[in-house]
């Protein structure tokens, strides 16, 4: 089989090129702290993280008006605040706490392979996250994108396929000249059916102890490889 | 007077950071000498970007759709190339030509410029070039950019409010957190009526022997400097 050739590589965002778990479990928990909140942080998170597909949903069935992420992820924490029964946090901090999903570091080969990729392909996020919060991740982390393929630039979620053939269409490309790199199966297989390139690569510790799928390829993607260096590797870079 | 420190700087592009007209000049007589094809390239040139603001009025005006910088050019080469008699191009010339704009070098302050401030803000072009354009010209020219603020992300063209606006709250931040950079006073009059703060350095070899204004700041602005090198200076990084 020839080596794929895209001229744009788009990737899944959170789990496949940050770890947004031990992320926040760090960031809360050190927060926490300093304030003087107790909380059982990494449960909050575990749970927050579980709502993030039924509030996408929401939108997508046009439940919801569109929402930015960041505005889901909001809702969400606070009536996750009520629920879990914390107490002492004020309008402040939960601006900071919800601005947490901006501060995620990246798993150790995701900034050695995307620089490396970035030297042949054009590579941007493409996340249900919006672009303010891709960007001010990639600042933090030191992302390396050439662009960021927000879900605000689409008005739409993934899988709609307004955000897989977006990308095709503002880079005027045909859909078989872009790939969809992530460590979701699920994620690759709504791309392939918008007729995406793909490439998959595993991320075993993204949701820490409560993992479920994903260890492995569940098609046979254009490229499957072991981490974002070796998908460089891979494409020849 | 405080130095200024916004978030995010967006640059004007075509002559604020890329010098189009000697970057066509050359790009296109190689080109015609190649393919034996015999015009006044120059001229033909001068003309198209004659034909830049009247063609993006009507879209301003509601006379045409919305249509990307590459199709307004498009439109306008397709007439040039009647207008001028130049005989022999095929369909596929006609793209090639087209997509000069996509091919434009950098002054020799840009790339270095932008490298420095984008160590301490979030950069980006904010020019009525399209994404792909936008995005080509900076792996072609290997401009740094953060982020891509093409004009088709707004369905607007400079100078309307969406444009500049449409950048603070894609980034959520106030009108005076973004920055517009440009060589060209009427750009950051505009962008100074919406909230922006501004910065200017001249360009006087923009249209070569055809240029008529912008040799000096005709306001106060925020920042004046030689350049994008100068401008980082003056901006503290």
């Amino acid at each position: 089989m020839p080596t794929p050739n895209p001229k744009v590589i788009v990737f899944d965002t959170f789990g496949t090129v940050v770890d947004w778990r031990s992320s926040l479990i760090a960031d809360l928990t050190t927060y926490g702290e300093k304030r003087g909140v107790t909380a059982d942080w990494t449960a909050l998170i575990d749970a927050w993280r579980a709502s993030y597909h039924p509030s996408m949903d929401r939108v997508r069935k046009g439940e919801l008006p569109w929402t930015k992420l960041d505005g889901l992820h909001r809702a969400a924490l606070d009536r996750l605040v009520a629920q879990f029964g914390i107490k002492g946090l004020t309008e402040e901090d939960l601006v900071h706490i919800n601005l947490g999903w901006h501060r995620l570091h990246a798993w150790p080969d995701s900034v050695p392979g995307l620089t490396r990729l970035k030297s042949k392909f054009i590579i941007g996020p493409l996340s249900n996250g919006n672009v303010s919060l891709l960007l001010n991740m990639a600042k933090f982390a030191g992302i390396p994108w050439d662009m960021i393929f927000g879900s605000d630039l689409f008005g739409h979620f993934k899988p709609d396929p307004e955000t897989y053939l977006g990308v095709a269409k503002m880079m005027d490309l045909a859909p078989n000249q872009v790939m969809m790199a992530a460590a979701h199966n699920n994620d690759l297989a709504n791309a392939r059916r918008c007729g995406l390139l793909t490439a998959f690569f595993p991320r075993p510790g993204e949701y820490g102890p409560n993992q479920k799928r994903d260890y492995a390829a569940e098609q046979d993607w254009d490229v499957v490889a072991a981490d974002i260096q070796d998908l460089a590797t891979k494409l020849g870079v």
